[in-house]
C-alpha cells in the first residue's frame, strides 16, 4: 500500500511543502487538509485588499485548491478542520465544516503547518463582533464587508487600531487610503517595537504629517461598542482591529505530545522535522534558529515559511535539506517610507545575553548632487570585543529596504565590521553614495568604539 | 625635522589619502601634487554636466584645494606636474605649469594617486582636434564649451562615441539629453562588455526605443574632420568621443622602477605598498587584488579608489589596515534601466582558469500584483562541482541594481548556492519577491545543474 502523508494547513508553511515531496516522490499518497476557502496566498496581501487598490483576493493565490489536485496530485480537502491527531495510531481525527460531520484518517506522514492567530489580548469586550484580528484573506473580506456596511450608515468612519507594529501600521495605511479616521493605541513607548526607539522614532515624526493618530504609552481597559476605553480617555470606534501581533497555532501539536517551544511554536530541528518520529513543522506554527543570537526564536514571517517548507518537503520526499536559520530580517513600507531591520535590536541583543557598541548615522540615498536624494537612517550594532554585526536597522525612501539584505548576508557569513568595510558594494551617483550607508556605518563604529 | 609625505594626484585614489594619514599622525609634512584645477571630485557626476543637469562643476567636489589646505595642513599645489621620482635621492623633480618653471622637492614617504588616463586606439585622425577623451571635469567642461560653439553655427549637432562601455553609454545618454544625435560604434558583438552577451542583448533591446544609434561589430579605420570611416561605412560626426576604457597612468613609477603588473598597472600589496620602501599607491593607478579570480586585476572604479585610499592612509600614518580586494562590483543607470554586476562574468571565470555553470531567469521586482511591478532578468553562475557562487548579472527597473549587493556580500564570504538560498532577505509586496530573485535564480540553478 502506498504511504500517506497528511499536510494540515493550505497556507505557504502548509500545503507549499506537497510541491517539494512530490519532485522527489510521485508514490506517495499526499491529503491536505485547509479550514478555510483559500490555498497558497499572499497573506501580506491583505493591506491592498482593505486599501481597495486591489479587489479581487484571487491575485494573491499562487495555487488554488484545484491546482494543488492537478498540478501536485494532492487530495486537498477545503473547509475542513482536524480535530486531533493520535500519533501511536497514526490516525487524525477530521471535521468536515459544511457538512458537519466528523471522520478519521490514517497517516504514515505529518505535516504540520497550522500557521498562527491573533494574539488576544485579555481586554473587557475583545469578543464583541466588531473586534477583529486581521490574520487572514476572509479576516479581510469581512473587514472590507463591514466597512462597506457601516458607509451606508454613517458618511465618516472611526476604526481603532490595537497595536502598533507592522500589521497595524499597514492596516492604518490601507484604511486611512479608503477615508477613513485611524487612531492606533500603542502600550509600549514607540511603534514598531522590532526596531529600537531611536529608529522609531524617525518614523512616527514621519507619520506626524499623515492622516492617522497614534497614541503611545496608551493602554486600552475596555471595548464597548463605540468606543474603547483607555487610561488616558476614551475613543470612538466603529471598529477595532487587533494589531498587537500573533502567536502560534500550535494547540494540535501540544495536544498531540509533540514538543513546543518557549514561545509556544512547535520545536523543529535544522531539517524541520519535530520531536516526533515522521512528523514536520514548517512556518508560522514552529520556531527557527537565530543564527545571531544562536537562540530558538518565532519569526512569523512568509518568506521563512516558504524556506522551511521547501526543507521539510525535501526531507519527507526523501532528500537531505536543511534550514541552518534567520537573521531576523524584517521590512515594511508606510506612505512610501522603507523601514528594514535584521539582526537583533536593543532589547534582543539583551535578551541574548549579548553586549553591543552602536551608532546611528543619517546619510542620503544618492550622490547629493542628484535631484531626488532623500535621507537615510541607519543604525548599526556590533558585539563589543570582537566587533562582529550584531543588527542593522535602516529607515529612508524608495530604495532603502533592500539595503539591509547586506547586512543580512554579512550577518549570516559572521561577519566584522573591519569586513563589512571592505565589501564591493554599488555606487553609482544615481544609485548610492560612494561609502555605502552601511559601509559609513560600520566605519563609524568601527573608529568610535573598536580603536 | 619633520618627515614629508609627497602625495601625487588630487583626486580620490590620491589625495584623499591624506584626511587619514593625519588622523593618525599630525607630525608630517604632507605636500600634494595635482596638475588640474580640481581636487576631490566624482568623476561620476560627469554624465550630469554633460547633459546640462548640473552646470556648476563645483556640486562634485568634496573637498577644494583650500579645504585641504584649511582642514588637513596639506600643501597642495595646484597646476604641477611630477616630471619624475628619483627613489634613491629621494627627490621629485617638479613643473609649475603656470609660470613654466621646474623644481625640486624632497620626500620621505610617497604616494602615489596618479589615476589613469584614456585608452587612446591606434586610428588614423585619433588626435584630432574634435576627438576627445572624457576623463575628468575639465574635459567635459571643454566638451560642454564645443557643444555650445558647435550649435552657434549648426542647427543640430552629429557626435560618434567610440565604444559601448559603461562611459560610453552614460556620455551616449548625457548628450542626448541634449537634443544631440548620438552614434555608438563598437568594435565588438555587444555593448558592455563587463556583461556577458546573454545579458547585454537585454540592454541593447531597451536601448533599440531610445534616440541613440548603436552599431556593434563595427571597427573605426580612421577619422576625419567630420566624418569617421568604419567597415561598414561612414558617419557624419562633429565630435568624436572616447569611451574604450581607461589604463594605469603608472608612467612615473615604471620610470622610479616601482613595479608594475600585467595590465600596466602599479603592483600594490594588501597594506597598498608598492614594491619600493615607504612607496604607496592607490586608486586608479594601481592594481587590486581579485578574491573571486584570486588574480590581480585592474578596476579604475570610485568605490575601489576610496576604500584603497582609506587602507594607504591608515598605514602611511603608522596604522596597520588592509585592502582585502575586490569582487568584481560595477554598476549603472540607463534611460532609467539599471544594470549591474558582480564576481566575475563568463569571459572572467575562463581567464581565471575556471569551469561555471549558469543560468539566467526573469523575475520581478516586486510581488506581481502591485501595480508598478517591472521585469528583473538575472544571470548566475556558481563553479562546478564547489556550487560557491562566482559571479552575478542584473538588468532591471529602479530598485535592481542594488540588489547585486546581496550577490558581492555571499561573494566575499564565499558563500555556496546553498547558503545563498538560506538567506534571509527582505521581503514585502511592494519591495521583492517573496523568493527574492537572487535566491530564484541560485535555487534554479542549484536544481539544473547540481542535483
Amino acid at each position: 500500500m502506498t504511504d500517506r502523508l497528511l499536510i494540515i494547513g493550505g497556507g505557504a508553511g502548509g500545503i507549499s511543502t506537497a510541491s517539494y515531496v512530490r519532485q522527489k516522490r510521485t508514490n506517495l499518497d499526499i491529503v491536505a487538509i485547509e479550514q478555510g476557502s483559500w490555498t497558497s496566498y499572499s497573506n501580506c496581501g491583505i493591506p491592498f485588499l482593505i486599501s481597495g487598490e486591489i479587489q479581487e483576493p484571487s491575485c494573491f493565490v499562487s495555487q488554488t485548491p484545484q491546482q494543488w489536485r492537478d498540478r501536485f496530485g494532492v487530495d486537498i480537502r477545503m473547509g475542513h478542520r482536524v480535530e486531533s491527531i493520535d500519533l501511536s495510531s497514526r490516525t487524525a481525527e477530521l471535521r468536515d465544516l459544511a457538512r458537519n460531520r466528523t471522520y478519521h484518517l490514517g497517516f504514515d506522514l505529518l505535516h504540520l503547518g497550522t500557521g498562527s492567530k491573533p494574539f488576544m489580548p485579555d481586554i473587557a469586550g475583545i469578543n464583541l463582533p466588531h473586534v477583529m484580528g486581521i490574520q487572514n484573506l476572509s479576516d479581510a473580506q469581512k473587514l472590507v464587508q463591514n466597512i462597506e456596511i457601516l458607509y451606508s450608515y454613517k458618511q465618516s468612519l472611526k476604526v481603532v487600531i490595537i497595536g502598533g507594529g507592522y500589521i497595524g501600521l499597514e492596516i492604518a495605511e490601507a484604511l486611512s487610503k479608503r477615508g477613513i479616521q485611524v487612531t492606533i493605541v500603542e502600550r509600549s513607548g514607540h511603534l514598531l517595537k522590532s526596531i529600537d526607539s531611536d529608529m522609531a522614532d524617525i518614523v512616527e515624526a514621519f507619520l506626524k504629517n499623515k492622516d492617522i493618530k497614534i497614541f503611545c504609552n496608551t493602554a486600552v481597559s475596555k471595548i464597548n461598542q463605540n468606543s474603547i476605553i483607555t487610561d488616558k480617555g476614551s475613543l470612538e470606534a466603529d471598529l477595532v482591529l487587533l494589531g498587537i501581533g500573533v502567536v502560534p497555532e500550535s494547540t494540535l501539536a501540544l495536544e498531540a505530545g509533540i514538543k513546543i517551544g518557549d514561545q509556544g511554536a512547535i520545536r523543529v530541528d535544522g531539517r524541520q522535522h519535530t520531536s516526533a518520529e515522521g512528523v514536520w513543522a514548517a512556518g508560522d506554527c514552529c520556531d527557527s534558529f537565530n543564527l545571531v543570537s544562536r537562540q530558538k526564536d518565532y519569526y512569523p514571517l512568509a518568506t521563512i515559511a516558504t524556506k522551511q517548507a521547501r526543507v521539510a518537503g525535501i526531507n519527507i520526499g526523501g532528500g537531505y535539506a536543511t534550514f541552518p536559520g534567520v537573521v531576523g530580517t524584517a521590512a515594511m513600507t508606510i506612505f512610501g517610507l522603507e523601514i528594514a531591520r535584521t539582526g537583533l535590536n536593543e532589547a534582543e541583543i539583551k535578551r541574548a545575553g549579548l553586549s553591543a557598541e552602536s551608532v546611528k548615522i543619517t546619510s542620503t540615498s544618492k550622490a547629493d548632487y542628484i535631484s531626488d536624494v532623500g535621507s537615510i537612517d541607519i543604525k548599526i550594532m556590533a558585539e563589543k570585543t570582537t566587533a562582529k554585526l550584531l543588527g542593522v536597522q535602516i529607515v529612508g525612501p524608495a530604495n532603502t529596504a533592500k539595503r539591509i539584505d547586506t547586512a543580512a548576508a554579512a550577518l549570516s557569513a559572521g561577519m566584522t565590521l573591519e569586513e563589512i568595510i571592505s565589501l564591493d558594494l554599488v555606487y553609482a551617483p544615481q544609485l548610492s553614495t560612494v561609502w555605502d550607508p552601511l559601509v559609513l556605518a560600520a566605519h563609524k563604529l568601527l573608529k568610535e568604539k573598536f580603536s
